[in-house]
């Protein structure tokens, strides 16, 4: 019998260390490009190498009854052939990886070919982001930026309980990571000002969320239900939703955030597939009081998925770790936030991607942003060297780092990083 | 001397009605089919008929270096080429429509191809919609809902005198006028009740506005000043902006409008040019205070543009017009509104498409939306046959009209119409 691609027995002839995030049960697809002027293609992260799944369909290797498939420079055409197909490929990729196949081991021709060192190359874009929706589904994130503004008895909005809030952001500057970001300009009024004025941006944050790669599409006037939104999800990636929180709260009331956001998003190269996440998935947080039936799921459809941020400022020569947190504690998964996007009757798209919301925990070091970390400003973060952070500064880096942790091997997500350039 | 082509005195050897919308003045372009098993492709509306740029092309009368920006599905390709090919493009149109011209005039063989009478195509989405931004920069409009929902004295938000204030919408449920709008479900929590329900929405309405298409990009990082902004703008279009008020009241704090506003947007399927539209630039209201520099203009950028809006009731055999007003009233200008969505850094596409916000006048019956014409449902419209309206019902049918009024001829906007069809 062949084993299932998710087996913890499983391994690859491509030697991988245990603590590596790409090993032969993960299989994530990226965009990459490499010396030889050959464009961006599509990929498979394996170890420390990339596998080009458009040298082994060359090969007769894979073949997705799609030519293009693999040649285009977003994983668009390839997500567009549906669950089965992401299922029978990755099978395929996998068993093309074991240790015990020798078609692709043995094969130093094609090997050569289709195994490229991930430091040769470049990653890029993996998806042409359709739309791009941000959620705020942390029920200890929401708590903790209502208390800051509107204190500890109205913290949370009376209808949190009750729905995945969410809005539109802005999809043309979604970015793959290593992107620099610059510190983007705005109306600033700050405490006390009698008028706004234009200006940088003096309370730049990052926010620590998960990104939702949506493959399938869903037509216009249709409602989803928890099995439809699961099986239109195509994988995850990591995501930055960079923040200009003096921005954003000058312009936010009523219509929402805006410019405060509209500057840039970090994802990861990597798109770690659902059915990779599967062996991890958990029971998320009771939710009470229950949702209305639309939005009540049967399956566990949280991640138990390990979250780090580390943060670089300017002067350092390494990062520190400033939040540790799991994806785990969201109140709201990401298939309810999908059923929810479209129960009004939105069509949803191949590329759309919708971020999680920031991802707090419970504990005070578990806070995926700035805003939270230092309290609004008034808890300054003590790094290396006597170097404090509020919020971020010109010159910072900031990387996101996620895992589910096997037995023996982990699932990851490899790094979204940013690097702050200073406004213009 | 070549006339410009919206010289006053031109006319075509297609007979155009003084009431048309498409005279010769105006050559708005869009995608259009007709029987054959033609694909859609790129046209101009003149008089009752579409000219097929496509045609004209193939017999060598048009040539703008693209060979596929005419066969193309959207006018997407042709933005693409940008304004100086818009412009030599209309020019050429214009020269080959003039009454003075034989070159299409006499040639039997060729009018038969290019000349489609407008009652045989089918017209589609003009554009592929890269990001649909929604503002709300009708001072009237913005003072009549802040009254009703806020009070008199504190009616206008803050914020709303110093920037365009505006939201990401929905990109994927843009449809072209005549697709039918089935009433969206939602969370609904009326006055009084003590818990959200779902259902069927119970306030909805539309939204008279004018959308502005985005013909050319702005890179990520890089801000607009008023003259780079207007050259981006390819043309405008009629759009409705569909809305629950039931399910945003709900939904929209903290984060804006989600999905009640997420299931319909329509728009004309003609987008006039804004180089037709300059002589019909006006000043718009004087603004205190002054704008901060980045948002100051030097130029007029409003337009005397007449407005209405047709209801007809299931039960009507005629619409009924419930609204009369003028997009010169709009406090903040189309391009004041785009530098503003470029000054964070924010990067343009081409296809992005921004709404204007309802457009309402100072008078009770230049109110845009049926929210402010029945005061929050308090006031029903009276209809012909005894017909009231507070909200739109199933099978009504709710359509937008638009035109600047030349000497003798008018450049229209054609309109945009939707019936609503009821909830699943």
């Amino acid at each position: 019998m062949v084993p299932h691609p998710n087996d913890p027995s499983l391994y690859s002839f491509v030697p991988v260390d245990p603590t590596s995030d790409f090993p032969i049960q993960n299989l994530p697809y990226g965009v990459f490009s490499s010396g030889g002027g050959l464009a961006p293609r599509v990929g498979v992260a394996i170890g420390d190498f990339v596998l080009d799944l458009w040298e082994l369909e060359q090969d007769g290797r894979l073949n997705v009854g799609d030519l293009g498939a693999f040649s285009a420079p977003t994983l668009n055409p390839f997500m567009a052939l549906g669950p089965k197909l992401w299922s029978h490929t990755r099978a395929r990729i996998s068993e093309l990886l074991r240790h015990d196949n020798p078609e692709l081991r043995d094969n130093e021709e094609l090997r050569k070919l289709a195994l490229v060192p991930m430091a040769q190359v470049k990653l890029h874009m993996p998806i042409a982001v359709s739309g791009y929706t941000d959620f705020y589904s942390s029920k200890e994130h929401a708590t903790n930026v209502g208390v800051m503004f509107r204190g500890k008895d109205n913290a949370l909005q009376r209808n949190w309980l009750h729905m995945p809030i969410g809005y539109n952001g802005r999809a043309s500057t979604v970015v793959v990571s290593g992107t620099k970001v610059r510190r983007p300009r705005g109306q600033l009024k700050p405490p006390g000002a009698e008028l706004p004025s234009f200006g940088a941006c003096r309370r730049l944050d990052f926010e620590l969320e998960m990104g939702v790669v949506i493959g399938q599409p869903s037509p216009m006037g249709e409602m989803l239900d928890e099995v439809s939104a699961a099986e239109m999800i195509f994988g995850f990636v990591l995501l930055n939703d960079w923040s200009a929180r003096d921005i954003q709260q000058w312009e936010y009331v009523p219509l929402g955030p805006f410019q405060g956001k509209a500057f840039a998003t970090s994802i990861s190269p990597w798109i770690v597939t659902r059915e990779a996440l599967e062996p991890f998935r958990v029971q998320g947080p009771a939710q009470d009081p229950a949702p209305l039936p639309y939005l009540q799921q049967v399956q566990p459809n949280n991640y138990d998925l390990q979250l780090d941020v580390g943060l670089r400022a300017a002067p350092m020569k390494e990062s520190m770790r400033i939040c540790r947190t799991n994806f785990k504690y969201m109140y709201w998964s990401s298939v309810q936030q999908l059923v929810h996007h479209a129960s009004s009757g939105c069509a949803m798209n191949i590329g759309d991607l919708l971020g999680s919301g920031t991802i707090s925990g419970p504990e005070k070091d578990q806070r995926g942003s700035l805003l939270e970390i230092s309290w609004n400003g008034t808890e300054p973060v003590e790094l290396s060297g006597g170097i404090k952070r509020t919020f971020l500064e010109d010159g910072d880096s900031l990387s996101l780092h996620g895992w589910c942790q096997g037995d023996g091997y982990r699932v990851g997500f490899g790094e979204v990083e940013g690097t702050i350039l200073p406004a213009q």
